[in-house]
């Protein structure tokens, strides 16, 4: 079961909610909008993807790694390192 | 005129491919793929974002901004600030 | 015991190096150096303070984060919501 | 001269102090603090640096580029370029 199990009508919805960001970028972009217009648009989206990905983590670290690590052994240090460059990934993006 | 006049077809077309990764995320979800898959194409969302307003800044410097500094004046000072912030939010989302 | 006790060397290391960076950007500043060079000095200098923090969240989530999550309870709970606030911290930073 | 001439000061007065945040940042490590009280510190110098850059940002759009855009030519492209390539490396450090 995923992590954000509980979580994933909420995550869905925010999902399709920057879908239609990303149509209305297309749009703007259609009609020539003032680049800068455009570019405020992309920050929204940008900043709506990332709270997503910081409610996933949530999610990942309070099931997946929380109940690895009661398990214990290697799988517990395997979650946390696959959560660790998860984590560099996003920073990085 | 907008600064990514020239750029417009191509811009439109990685928007596209944006709103297909941002559908593709529904997907996953749906499916209740495992958490870091999801993160990780957050992830590569967020980059392919970025990369866009990075293009659009470059053509909105190349054109608009350079082109109010030419005319010179009041409007060229607006558009350094104006440009100033874009990045700022850029970088902060 | 801090989760970082056993990098703890190699982390103190880790920041000296980047205040001699931020030496080296004052004495850029101090000589008239070129914008650009001097930007570029800041993005090596944000990307090791970065990777410092990655690896702080590394030794945080396989150290007290992990025992917290075999101890169980209430502690554990605390640990993942103070750990999610970080990394948000981080990735809006 | 150095489009951030009439900022000389200021930026020097702010690096000292993210200086300051460095050596702040080691005596934490070296007393053990607790790993969040350290990321905390980290983000807090890692938004200090990137507003500095941002500052840096303004004054080369300002003076820099908006210099060579009024002297027009190969020179004016050159500056735009170089400056989308420090945006860049800001965005992804």
């Amino acid at each position: 079961m995923a992590g954000y199990a509980q979580d994933k009508e909420a995550i869905g919805r925010r999902l399709r909610r920057i879908e239609g960001q990303i149509r209305g970028l297309q749009r703007l972009v259609g009609e020539d909008a003032y680049c800068i217009d455009v570019l405020t648009q992309i920050a929204a989206a940008t900043k709506a993807l990332r709270s997503v990905a910081i409610e996933l983590l949530d999610d990942h670290l309070a099931h997946c790694v929380r109940e690895a690590a009661e398990r214990g052994g290697a799988e517990a240090d395997e979650k946390v390192t696959e959560a660790t460059a998860a984590i560099a990934r996003l920073v990085r993006s």
